[in-house]
């Protein structure tokens, strides 16, 4: 075994990706030792109570001490916040990290806080599940997914070197690109996606000629896919969107556009032009599973559904 | 063993719902025999080839003599054709039937073909996969799915009932409901998010900023799950939208009204109308896991992808 590649990881916020991240460091020898904090006395019981982390601190000023990598698991929204409290606690030479979902934003946020010294290499880890919380991790999550790290004026080419290295070690492929493009394509790929599923979610909720019972029963074909993205985590979500505002209105105006014209052939009867654009969007489905990042089996079908209700979410 | 509920099922159209019907059909001891016609020579090969049918034939009037069970499994645009077609070799007594995703279309286009005798139900089972052809089939695609039968005039009891105990023999729950409603509901929970997942697969397919192969890349985050849903059979989906024209016309109507309420909020800022969405939108999906019609597993992580990439669709 090698030496591990950090000797203290303070996990800031302990919900799924910090929980997923303390059993894949472990799992995989990265760490020496792991601190924590949350904000909830709740989650810090149950993190202490399942041996998240080796020590769990009631401040985060205190979770981060002696730490040499720091990572804020906090919704976008309350990094600044966090930064401003940790900042004059951090070890010399250490390194922070976050796992936010945009970048700019976050780097606005934590960058002035940071003193002299402690290196900032943002980074975002593209896995996740509709659960939350120190329970939902676990150490897979982030095998043969991808994290993007975004490097500023404030990291160093060791401090990233060794975070792509722990992420390689937790299974992730780690690639690098600019704060900015990380946030539009997002914007694509995520992020317009979620508002879009929540928003059909909330019409079928809305709707009185067709009972929610009605499209629970019946949610296998196709809206069923979009209550699983649209039960994501509602705090995370929202922050995503009030800091990653300019690239998802663009994405949207785009969307709607493109919308309204599907609309308007479907309203002109205009089979032709149906056809070929369904046949378009088959071959990009086409491209993601031979690039790996998704299986071909069926899953509409999920033919071994339980009979019995499953647990709750 | 007890006697098959049918002695002879034609299934006109060999695709995925007819090859997993044959498959459900012959585990369950549900038909004596089943005959196949499709219009393409290479499915009717294929369908030969693994034994899909006891017999295959090249045209829809030969399959479907002697039949006591006729199963029109062809994309709803092209049913009016098939049903002309058959309708003078129909078997008196004999019963015609569909799989068709839009109800008041398919009643329009088949019922004043049938003659005198025959009788017509109309259903429409909530199952399937993104792929299709002959080969994509399986026995287990209906297990505790729903399959909603829409009887009318041509409708016997008789006839209802045997076809219930049809699909409930390959495992399905049935319900029974009114054409327009069943039109109305599978517009909430199928037809608009379908176009929705197109639509967005569409923008990203478009967009010069982010290159196809950073969507394909990133695509774990929400963008994968349309993609799937945007992979399904292009000719069956342009017939839906064009025959289920009126009611996924209101249902879009009404997403576009909410989607613009919630972009209003993110350009103004609006945090908690934001949060309060996406916590009632949780609600929901909470209440599909307990109804069985989903697993809580977290999919999104979907842990067990192979590295490599998997066979194309």
């Amino acid at each position: 075994m090698t030496a591990p590649l950090y000797n203290r990881v303070a996990l800031i916020g302990l919900g799924l990706i910090a929980s997923s991240m303390a059993h894949a460091m472990r799992a995989n020898g990265l760490a020496a030792e792991i601190t924590g904090h949350a904000r909830s006395a709740e989650t810090r019981a149950v993190a202490l109570e399942i041996g998240l982390c080796d020590r769990v601190f009631d401040t985060a000023a205190e979770a981060v001490q002696g730490a040499d990598l720091v990572v804020l698991c906090v919704p976008v929204g309350a990094m600044a916040a966090v930064a401003e409290e940790i900042g004059p606690h951090l070890a010399p030479g250490a390194c922070v990290t976050d796992v936010g979902s945009v970048k700019q934003a976050v780097i606005e946020a934590v960058g002035p806080h940071l003193p002299e010294g402690v290196a900032f290499v943002p980074a975002h880890p593209l896995a996740g599940t509709e659960h939350s919380g120190p329970r939902s991790g676990f150490a897979e999550l982030f095998v043969n997914r991808w994290c993007l790290l975004t490097p500023t004026a404030q990291s160093t080419p060791e401090a990233t070197a060794r975070l792509r290295a722990l992420w390689e070690g937790m299974g992730a492929n780690v690639d690098e690109m600019d704060a900015a493009h990380h946030d539009l394509v997002l914007a694509v790929v995520s992020h317009t996606p979620h508002l879009i599923a929540y928003t059909m979610v909330g019409v079928a909720d809305h709707l009185r000629r067709v009972s929610n019972s009605e499209v629970i029963k019946y949610s296998a074909s196709g809206f069923r896919d979009f209550t699983r993205i649209a039960a994501s985590d509602p705090t995370m979500w929202r922050d995503v969107f009030l800091t990653n505002k300019d690239a998802v209105l663009d994405i949207l105006g785009r969307f709607t556009e493109e919308l309204f014209v599907l609309q308007r052939a479907i309203r002109m009867g205009d089979g032709p032009h149906l056809h070929d654009y369904f046949t378009r969007t088959r071959a990009i489905r086409r491209s993601i599973i031979e690039a790996g990042q998704d299986t071909a089996a069926p899953d509409f079908g999920r033919s071994a559904l339980p009979a019995k209700p499953a647990p709750k979410d």
